[in-house]
């Protein structure tokens, strides 16, 4: 893959999977789903995220749905999923799967289980998951998110890997929220992509140096932030760019007025006209019906 | 199995897995060491929890090591092995795995990486798990330890389990050391096994209305919480049982100076004589050359 980017750039959707009446993966409208988020402006599909639910498929459910989304003709290099789990053996293995494909950029979770580990055993477990795929061509964007891992990545453990990995450690996604640890890490590790995590946090990390943006709510407005990214630089289209960026920021609160992912699957649903859209597994659940009125007639 | 029990009732240690140079499971070892948990008095052993690092393994080296124990000539109806993953087909398999060897009474973790779920998805997932295995047989100890899975199990939820699902879910280890929780959910359901999850709380615990234990300390201690447990109501033996309290107190505190598992770990090493019970897999890591020296020489 002559194109394929050495670090991820841009606007990646961590997109949503939709389940049939089983809540077992509908691979049509998952395939369906990545054509439409790369038609709507998005760089890349990071699928197999906390968004997609990834956590509450197995591991021959994962292979599937990326398998999928490379049989629909999704560029290799557009895709980021989601590898990381609680045990190293099946990260490695779920990793060497996305690499058999062609698809060398993962986005990788911390292992989950164990908490208030130390950042010794935080890299060492990173270590050893990179030295056990031993790929020249894997690149590993760090996830961060310890609202829901509980197992935060701290820039002293992301130096070392720096160190120890060079050309590995592509990048990571920030979803802590904490814009100031997004903006500290563009400043301490130039040509490291910083990707924000919350779609309304993209256009202000872009400022600080940040790469873009791996989001939930590029799902809906995907278009919108595809301009932001492209278009923030540009005197002439200031205006433009601030009326997208408030489309983001309303899409944003609004899917944050009830359970986020919930409330995106609804919101998909009453786009594609496919109810099955609303499905969640759990211990997810889909919108009361009183919420999701509320949801979709705002 | 006639002398199966309808509900788990003793001590039952939640026992370490040892690991070859590699860091995989070591069998030989592994098998050993339950053999001395029965002889020293456990009434079974909880292989494959928080403490066995079994969030550290994949599915088949889970698959395997249960195996191995049933192998060793362990009774199954003494096997009470960790079922419960992040995705729920994964805890079917795990859980059916365990069935077709015989081994009718699991422990089970929540689905753990999503966090704030609400009660209802809490009991449809654990409603869903137990509709997909469909096998008369299987007994459920739901698996509290908030502070690792943070998902708690309230008690709210362990009713509807409960009258939904009459004969399955038979007990809950509670290790979030609360013992006003495990007080309560003794009060709260009369034959429902409430087993504490850190050794000194047994005692007080089976005054309480409690049935036993299940542990990381009776790695070490045994005989000692074994004693405990039959003689607890017996006058004649109160100071013996005092005593024996005593140690376990003392090793608890002990394990906890340093990282627990690492110091159980290093402990079993010194005991046995064999250095490679030091081991644990990342992101756990060995205990540090001083904290071990301090612990071994007291």
């Amino acid at each position: 893959m002559t194109d394929t980017p050495s670090r991820p750039q841009g606007v990646f959707c961590a997109a949503l999977t939709p389940l049939d009446a089983a809540l077992n993966p509908d691979h049509g409208a998952f395939a369906e789903h990545c054509h439409y988020l790369i038609a709507e402006g998005c760089d890349g599909i990071a699928l197999l995220g906390t968004t997609g639910e990834a956590n509450s498929f197995s591991t021959a459910e994962r292979q599937a749905l990326l398998e999928t989304a490379v049989k629909a003709g999704i560029a290799p290099h557009r895709l980021l999923p989601g590898t990381g789990v609680v045990a190293i053996p099946e990260t490695v293995a779920l990793t060497r799967h996305a690499l058999s494909l062609g698809v060398e950029t993962i986005v990788m979770l911390p292992p989950f289980y164990y908490k208030g580990v130390t950042e010794d055993g935080l890299f060492a477990a990173y270590a050893a998951i990179v030295e056990r795929i031993a790929d020249p061509r894997l690149k590993v964007v760090l996830y961060h998110i310890p609202q829901m891992s509980a197992v935060p990545i701290p820039a002293t453990v992301i130096e070392r890997l720096l160190a120890a990995f060079p050309g590995t450690f592509v990048g990571i996604k920030d979803s802590s929220g904490d814009f100031a640890n997004m903006e500290a890490l563009a400043k301490r590790f130039p040509g490291f992509s910083v990707l924000a995590g919350a779609d309304p946090l993209m256009l202000p990390l872009l400022r600080a140096g940040g790469a873009g943006c791996i989001t939930a709510t590029s799902n809906l407005v995907a278009a919108d932030l595809a301009f932001v990214y492209r278009n923030h630089a540009d005197p002439a289209k200031a205006d433009a760019v601030e009326a997208a960026q408030a489309r983001v920021v309303a899409a944003r609160n609004r899917a944050s007025r009830f359970a986020q992912m919930a409330s995106l699957k609804a919101m998909t649903a009453q786009r594609t006209g496919n109810p099955g859209w609303e499905r969640l597994r759990p211990p997810l659940l889909p919108l009361a019906a009183e919420e999701r009125a509320a949801l979709l007639a705002g």
